[in-house]
């Protein structure tokens, strides 16, 4: 669940572990700050538009970058 | 420079390879889609809130996740 409260970090749990990239239609990347000490990701559904929170330490998160360029070469 | 046509890529080159990430506030990470062939990242600059078009290709972009994961480490 993600809610935006100010000055405080936006995922209220450490986020799913993994979600079908084909079901993305971008994610957020907030590094560490002042107002939220660790990392946070949120992917935005392409369905509905819905956020929600991905676990920045799962694999799949720490690769979303790798893989989706290698879904852009299979796309070319 | 990045501008938001609708139905098409919203980086007009193929960005930056590198931004200090102190200066970064948040990333958005765009898969390869029916509007847009190639990934796009954007990031958000804390500064001014400008919105930069990071290289995807750049060995920075591949590593922003992983690096900024340890940034936190580093804050712990």
């Amino acid at each position: 669940m993600v809610v935006y409260p100010r000055g405080r970090c936006k995922c209220k749990d450490e986020g799913v572990k993994f979600i079908p990239p084909k079901q993305i239609e971008k994610i957020e990347v907030y590094p560490p700050s002042s107002s939220c000490q660790h990392m946070e990701i949120i992917a935005t559904m392409k369905e509905n538009g819905e956020a929600k929170c991905l676990n920045p330490e799962s694999k799949f998160s720490k690769n979303f970058i790798k893989n989706a360029q290698q879904e852009k070469r299979i796309l070319e």
